[in-house]
């Protein structure tokens, strides 16, 4: 079995920690692991398949050694500081960040609904904002069968996609200590603030979750709107999606639809209680979809709710899937 | 100047207990307080006024006393078999179950939106749902101005809904404590679950949002779909709101609109991280409406975000602003 060296850049942040873990997890074959982080980190172990692995400082060189691809999570500028240089040097780049997740020569990616793009990479492949993924995965199925005309995003999304500083925000503020991270409390309290905020109104974390969908749907007619919210949650990003189909569904379709689509768990029997929850969700890698039903206030709508872990499915298992990808076509010839 | 007998109906509880100081802020003149409660209760002594009243049991007897009006918090049942008999002996109820609500014969009243229909009660006066109330104090001078067409409410709810069980669940759950009134954890999670689930696989609380919107502003016409989700935030109801208005509006309109809005405090400068959340609005009566944008993804679409303290505005100020209605109109004639 071929085995392939990989980079984790961000190492000691909580994507890249559970970027390793599922590389353990999904057994990708790992011949070297190179955990970078900032010079702040550089020297501080990590245990991966049994063994310590030394942080390593990033640097210009540190992509000059045999490295087959670099999961990359370390923040929208050293990606674009960074990444370039790797894939100049043969190293295939997923990353985490928004930085070139718009890039027309980027693929942005979500296996489960464009594996494919990734093959036509040029370097560097952009793994999609947390709460788009989720949203993509559910909506696939049910855009490959009726086409998706509009959809109406609300997000309920947990503080762990702000990293380490979000989690010691709502920890510190459920004891009673003043936000350092958040503009405002988050324990006890929702803001409807992610990202930062844009002209129009919208937050950048909006604007990523309409336009990262058309391009992942490769549809760019598919009118959406979205309001996303940090809620005191510490893992697993929950949606209310609202959504208007071009051709009419029976309900029990879309229900079928969602138990055999891929990733999807599908929790939906209200009578006995069940529905999912952000800590359904929590250290899990499917999606769950729950709370169908037919949204009678417009001709064929539907409501539904997502729920995944948005370190996993949102951030770290989505970029080794995609690394499983390139794995599985044979991309990586040594 | 004329004064007042009272009876508040929960007087222990968390809505009851709130009525009692709003009376008192809004100086609503009482000279006698009755506060009731169930028979477990009685007895308890509750301050007013700067005196002392004792809580007595609720019984059929209870409303044979000169009383004007009664303001009831203690759930459907007690309202459905209490609230007739107080009628039937001339006393006005100001009911803030759902036992009335959608009554032909009962006004549901927010009096910014419809204070006049509260004088064609047949003796009770139903006080809407919390999560309805915030929603329409907003959106009628939208409604005024461009006639609305359709609504996607997502609600961000506090536990304080659920009254004191809800805060326990979400103070114990913080502690680690399993959950004993919710049927899962509420601490760090987000449940798409308030009140009973339907045939339809709508909560009893979504469908509340729909039809009182409707009756409230008595337009049957406008299309509305709900989402409602408790969340863990223990005042507060926060709301994201899709709006489609059948004339075409200029934002501009919209933010001068709810800038001069009745009960309507505007905080929308994202610039300035200036944005309503639960924490500004616990513990105050005003509803806050802020994330003004328009929708691009339809024809005359609107986003916004709503918050309010739904144990004030969304029941105890709203049941005493009802109360003041009444008297300003010269009800209560003695």
């Amino acid at each position: 079995m071929k085995k392939y060296n990989v980079a984790v850049v961000g190492a000691t942040g909580v994507v890249g920690t559970k970027m390793m873990q599922v590389l353990e997890e999904q057994k990708i074959p790992v011949e070297n692991l190179y955990p970078m982080a900032s010079a702040r980190s550089a020297g501080k172990k990590v245990v991966f398949d049994g063994r310590e692995w030394t942080v390593e400082a990033l640097t210009e060189s540190s992509f000059d050694k045999d490295i087959d691809f670099a999961l990359f999570s370390a923040g929208g500028s050293t990606s674009l500081k960074y990444s370039p240089i790797a894939a100049s040097k043969g190293v295939i780049v997923i990353d985490n960040s928004s930085a070139f997740r718009m890039d027309k020569d980027v693929p942005l990616v979500v296996p489960e609904v464009n594996a494919k793009a990734a093959l036509s990479n040029k370097g560097i492949i952009a793994n999609p904002n947390c709460s788009t993924i989720q949203a993509v995965v559910a909506l696939k199925p049910i855009h490959d069968q009726y086409g998706i005309k509009r959809i109406v995003y609300s997000t309920y999304q947990a503080v762990s996609g702000s990293g380490s500083q979000g989690i010691r925000d709502l920890e510190g503020g459920i004891k009673g200590e003043a936000p350092a991270f958040y503009p405002k409390a988050i324990a006890y309290n929702c803001l409807p603030h992610i990202d930062v905020f844009t002209e129009n109104g919208y937050t950048k974390e909006e604007i990523k979750m309409i336009n990262e969908t058309r391009k992942i749907f490769d549809d760019y007619e598919i009118a959406i709107t979205a309001t996303t919210v940090r809620v005191p949650v510490l893992y697993g990003h929950s949606e209310s999606i609202n959504v208007e189909t071009k051709k009419p569904f029976e309900l029990s379709d879309i229900f079928k639809l969602m138990s055999k689509a891929e990733s999807v768990i599908l929790m939906d029997k209200p009578e006995e209680n069940i529905y999912p929850t952000a800590l359904t969700a929590a250290d899990t890698d499917p999606v769950y979809v729950g709370r169908i039903r037919r949204d009678f206030s417009v001709e064929n709508g539907l409501n539904l709710w997502v729920v995944a872990d948005n370190i996993r499915k949102g951030a770290a298992t989505n970029a080794v899937q995609i690394a499983q990808v390139l794995i599985n076509e044979g991309v990586f010839g040594r």
